[in-house]
């Protein structure tokens, strides 16, 4: 049994959600709210699971080897293609695989963490930004970041990552856009990205993984 | 042939040349400075070969497919890992796999970025935070990591991420370390971490991917 520690809002347990839904898992949630209670991601309960205190982390019971707990969403993501490899999140080629994987880790590593909750709550608290100043770093590593993306994606020639199929970049992409809309980013500029997620949000798997349905959405 | 783009203190180009060593491949660097000329990554040149404007980047002339550019050290170590498997760098059972790329991911996503330099110049410029206040964004940032990494470290036993042999994670962990101890951050509380570097810090591998030994550093 698949068990996912997620929040509703929390992008990285969105793309968790995504690949969970794209191979056909089954999977029931946690909730772990980041704000109530201080953030009960810090809660001893919690961090005994996940000393990162951090969403989203998979519990996986039927794993050989016991009761495994998984933390962090491209970890998690590799676990799950490891494990159910069919249908596939990545592309059978390396190179293919290295450009999709680059693409993604550009969202995780260079655009999501800079923007998260922790890191604005830092910013208002510990550095006294305006909302003002907040909003203007967010849209700066989204617009920074997104550029970026948007000319990886020429490669896929207005494809899917796995050609008609979605997979790992998707999950990626869709949660950081859907971010970006939130604080009403300008994504004019970025054609290619808004093209792929449209056709992304039609899908199933997609929906059925969007903040506003799940359990602890408010 | 192999070429790493790559700038001397980058840690995440540090962590590509450990791989790189540790699998016992030849590749021949390209330095792209980050501070000089308004950052050289920045210029029209390297923006060709990655348009996400960061280090590291791996071309790989004999790709099967013709020249492959892969960004993002996380994809480039997967990607070596999946072309040049002997030795590995990964364990082989999927959850082992999945704590190691945690561990990675918990320090690639979660601690660099935010202490990354395009980041300390936005709080010096955009955000007018005082070199205290950067010190101490810095510090907090790193402190949070370590802590959860330390903890992550218990399931090895006091042994390296492959038994006897360094890998993925110590790719990961050594150039964090590199990184705290140039900021002057107490690593005391974390000695599981440190057993680990020290144990790393006498192999040739990482004694040859540090940074005070490329051909670029000042």
């Amino acid at each position: 049994m698949l068990t996912l520690y997620s929040y509703w809002r929390s992008s990285a347990a969105y793309r968790v959600r995504i690949a969970l839904n794209l191979k056909g898992l089954v999977y029931r949630q946690v909730p772990v709210h980041l704000v109530k209670d201080g953030g009960q991601q810090h809660a001893a309960e919690y961090r005994a699971l996940n000393p990162q205190e951090l969403v989203p982390l998979l519990v996986d019971a039927g794993s050989g080897a016991g009761e495994a707990r998984i933390a962090q969403s491209l970890a998690i993501l590799e676990y799950l293609e490891e494990v159910f490899p069919v249908p596939a999140l990545l592309p059978a080629d390396p190179v293919q695989r290295a450009q999709v994987r680059a693409l993604g880790l550009h969202i995780a590593c260079d655009i999501h963490p800079l923007n998260n909750l922790r890191v604005l709550q830092y910013l208002s608290g510990q550095l006294g930004a305006s909302d003002e100043a907040k909003n203007a770093w967010y849209r700066h590593w989204v617009d920074t970041g997104l550029a970026a993306v948007e000319e990886g994606l020429a490669a896929f020639a207005g494809r899917l990552s796995l050609g008609e199929r979605p997979g790992y970049l998707e999950a990626c992409l869709i949660p950081q856009v859907y971010n970006a809309r939130r604080f009403d980013c300008d994504l004019t500029a970025y054609p290619r990205i808004l093209e792929m997620v449209a056709r992304c949000e039609s899908l199933e798997a997609f929906r059925n993984a969007a903040p506003e349905v799940q359990p602890d959405a408010q």
